[in-house]
């Protein structure tokens, strides 16, 4: 957590992209979260199978989010989480002249395991250490 | 929003057909929401990686849907919605000997943007806007 | 329901790893739930298309599951299930040298249907009916 999945047609990513993006989402959480915490998963899809609107479509880059840790509850937070968001990816979507949506569902905290541990709550000093170190360990 | 994870045999569906079905899962939101809104993502497994109930499988559709715009709550409605469903995508489904699952989760209003900008409140001038210009604007 | 996505790197299994890992992921729900609810995808993605902490990773398996019928609620029973999870699954995940993570998700009941049918309530006939053969029936 947080879990990115990054639909988008074909060929609109070099690996380098990839990762530059990737690097600007793990900066959204940065030092709250440890940098291991983020997954950013990059799936490619034809036109005829990515229908926006019932029309198969080549420019569209779909976002979906799941956050399990912390949940922004507050309207005036979520808002400027989510054009924080757009800002730092404007260059590698809207400005390359694709359409976009992103969503973020949120799931229970106790139903979540990194290596088969319950990650630490935050604050604790097992959460500093997770981040510190950028592991999972058992605490 | 919605958005319609297909996941199907390969194979399964020509890309007439996915035209078709999206057209049809676009009318469940006729009315109320922008088309563009509807995202409809095809995404074909392989037996060996597709297994129901533990058995590899090529005869299976599993659909998961996201709401983010609108909840249905009552169930009553809920049960129409997913009625209206079935009846529309048997000819792709059931009435091609496949079986099928589906559910929807839904997810907060607050944490959703497209294009990098907050949808705006159904019934509102701008909702009417971006149905009836079928894309997003700043408002 | 349940869904398991499983993400993994290319290559990490085998179909007869997928048929076991799919087997004992059925297992966790024997004795309540239906064989064929339980749905297993694999999803293989390339190391430039899966990072971690903002680095390419070709050791990572990222589970996301969604829970419909059966929502488990109390913390000890959450901790219970996702260490049970975690010790069956160990053979295939940490004893191979691959680092994990998972989540599980829950969504609501009255927004599921098999091949179109709503699935009946936990402890009714139907549910009986449906777990002893195995497959969805009108009721």
């Amino acid at each position: 957590m947080p879990l990115w999945n990054i639909y988008h047609p074909e060929n609109a990513y070099t690996d380098a992209d990839k990762r530059e993006i990737a690097d600007r989402i793990v900066g959204f959480y940065d030092g709250f979260l440890p940098r291991f915490y983020v997954n950013v998963l990059f799936q490619p899809l034809p036109a005829a199978s990515f229908l926006i609107g019932g029309e198969p479509t080549d420019d569209f880059v779909r976002i979906r989010v799941e956050h399990i840790a912390r949940q922004i509850e507050d309207p005036a937070e979520q808002e400027r989480f989510m054009n924080h968001v757009a800002q730092r990816l404007a260059p590698f979507i809207g400005e390359r002249g694709l359409r976009w949506e992103m969503h973020i569902g949120e799931t229970p905290f106790g139903l979540w395991t990194i290596s088969g541990l319950k990650p630490p709550r935050p604050g604790t000093a097992a959460d500093l250490k997770w981040r510190t170190e950028n592991r999972p360990s058992p605490y």
